[in-house]
């Protein structure tokens, strides 16, 4: 005999009119980005992180993806979107949306990572929420045009070795980019999961430079222009560079290496059984390429055993990991640890310590531990 | 000399604040699901079609979903959501949600079809916009729980044969579904990329049914029932079936053929050049596997060119192509033909009719032609 017959089943729901652009059920209204209100100077100079510890599998949904700004969010009206390019280059080009929509273009799914994600855990700040230790990452799928495409179009002279990417924010975002990288697999992209960028990621257009901390991927893309060396702006001389023990910075270090975290269970997903067959879910990246591997442990690093990584394998993606295991209801200590196709493998966070010291908050790619009490409370620690 | 400052490079935006759950940019109000008032009986039974020529790549945005509904929208909530699995099985079993979040899960991009999309064109109504002659699909990441998991937990006897499938909506949607197929690739799945299901299309629980009529696909799945044959319900008798010009109507056409159409430009995205370089932008899928090559004509099938398959090509997925030509201006007639891996090849129209007669509305995968005018205009054309 069926169960009893709930009440939305006797009755007729909304039809399909109200809903021409869909949100969430409302059931799901703690699935948000958030901020963390003493991390970053102003509302308009500041950061929100995805819910990672709210999602599955490696799409992540527009309406998540983590902000970053420098001056707030810049709303372009895109008819007078124009994209220039100039410098060394044998014919200064000027694009407008429409324009760069008529040059062959392509698809790539991949992630993005802000060089400040876990920067806090330089110090051991731990902080309580995977959605804050490591939210500023989304991985989405791109469209656009390849920047070597372009750079084609308006021939790059023989002497020319960097550009300068521009924003169009009143921060005037700048970042000097390797002519290297542009002309291997930037893309010049207008839309993320089929549809147009959202304002808060770059409407109408961003760059995506594939593996290379998310600073670099410029929003409201506005202008490039082709020179001989790096310009040395701000967010590669004062931010976005690693200051070491000894009082030097580390610069340039665009790449993001090989990183993984479990997101569930994590501190905002704790487990509500009390022992028997679980299931960690977690994702990995790197910027270097695929995922070859990730290694779980249960107890802080002392025993290994391999993910099963499930669903698309791509270049310079997100991967998704599950570990399943009979719980016997005892404290854990969750550590995941990813391997890329290089063969580097993710370090614990001492290890870039003595190598790095404290003093920087970016590129911290160490493995993460999460305590798991007997009651399933989950906990931001480090092991010794 | 750098162009002129736009204001938006001289203010400051918003803040991350007020995005929590982000939207689309105000000026992309346009690109939304639309429904066709004529077309069903009532708003709760009704059709919303997904705005194809708006988007690119090979993810859905789940804003933009279509939707089918027979009942409207059943408005569950998650904590009192049940799945009970009875009949041919030893043990009976019901499930919350949580419960189905500790077997193990996979991701899988696939598509979802209604067998009626393009169903007014067996008669040729030319329904002048890709919205609508084939805007009932999507494609996203689905998460969730193989169906043959829950089966061996529940042990199905060794004469079971046949599934009922229930929703929780009022019209109590109900399909039989060969064992076979749940055994095989199945999924009771929960999150669409990434993200929990949308009221709209099953929250909490649908399942998937890889590559076969999306009718199938239940939403807000609340029973499946074991049995020894197929039930012979509404939606299997008196509707999805494909009425024949012999009156006979052939029954269980449960498989998606190969099918593509080119979505821009179409009647909603003209030209707007006049001519010269020129892309051509199009999606095609199969529900017996990967797309192998796609073809397009500019000249309403005389003749034929490779497309270019861009992004990644997975089974009973969407894939996207490009063709790119250098248009002379003048009158062009487009065709996109997909072949799938098992060598079908997508048929024309009237292949179609002289086999099914025109009584049906459900399973045309007939070539699609596009009349481009020399001003830039698209129209939905026959070609005899």
């Amino acid at each position: 005999m069926p169960p009893n017959v709930p009440e939305w089943s006797k009755t007729l729901g909304d039809g399909v009119a109200v809903r021409a652009y869909g949100k969430p059920s409302k059931h799901e209204a703690n699935v948000i980005r958030r901020d963390v209100e003493w991390l970053t100077a102003s509302r308009e100079s500041s950061v929100s992180f995805t819910p990672l510890h709210e999602l599955d599998g490696i799409i992540t949904p527009n309406g998540l993806c983590f902000e970053r700004h420098h001056s707030g969010i810049a709303e372009l009206d895109p008819n007078d979107y124009r994209l220039m390019i100039h410098g060394l280059v044998d014919k200064p080009l000027m694009f407008t949306l429409q324009d760069l929509e008529r040059f062959p273009r392509t698809n790539r799914i991949y992630f993005a990572e802000c060089a400040a994600n876990s920067g806090m855990e330089w110090r051991g700040a731990q902080m309580n929420a995977c959605q804050f230790t490591h939210g500023m990452i989304h991985n989405v799928m791109y469209t656009g045009v390849p920047l070597r495409v372009l750079l084609e179009e308006a021939g790059v002279k023989t002497n020319a070795k960097w550009l300068l990417l521009e924003g169009a924010d009143s921060a005037a975002m700048t970042r000097s980019l390797p002519l290297q990288k542009a002309l291997d697999d930037c893309l010049i992209a207008f839309r993320m999961n089929g549809e147009r960028l959202r304002p808060e990621n770059g409407y109408p257009v961003r760059i995506c430079v594939p593996g290379w901390e998310a600073n670099m991927w410029v929003k409201w893309l506005r202008r490039i222009e082709v020179g001989d060396q790096p310009w040395h702006h701000r967010e590669e001389t004062s931010k976005y560079t690693d200051l070491l023990e000894n009082g030097k910075a580390r610069r340039f270090t665009y790449v993001m290496d090989a990183k993984s975290v479990i997101t569930n269970p994590s501190p905002q997903a704790p487990l509500r059984h009390k022992k028997g067959f679980t299931v960690i879910s977690g994702i990995a990246w790197s910027g270097r390429g695929k995922i070859a591997r990730v290694d779980v442990s249960l107890d802080g690093g002392r025993n290994w055993r391999t993910a099963r990584l499930d669903g698309p394998v791509l270049d310079k993606s997100m991967a998704r990991f599950y570990a399943e295991f009979d719980w016997n209801g005892q404290e854990l200590f969750l550590q995941s640890r990813a391997i890329d196709e290089t063969g580097y493998v993710q370090p614990t966070k001492d290890e870039l310590r003595k190598v790095r010291g404290v003093n920087s908050v970016y590129h911290n790619n160490g493995i993460q531990t999460w305590r798991v009490s007997p009651e399933g409370e989950v906990e931001n620690v480090e092991i010794a």
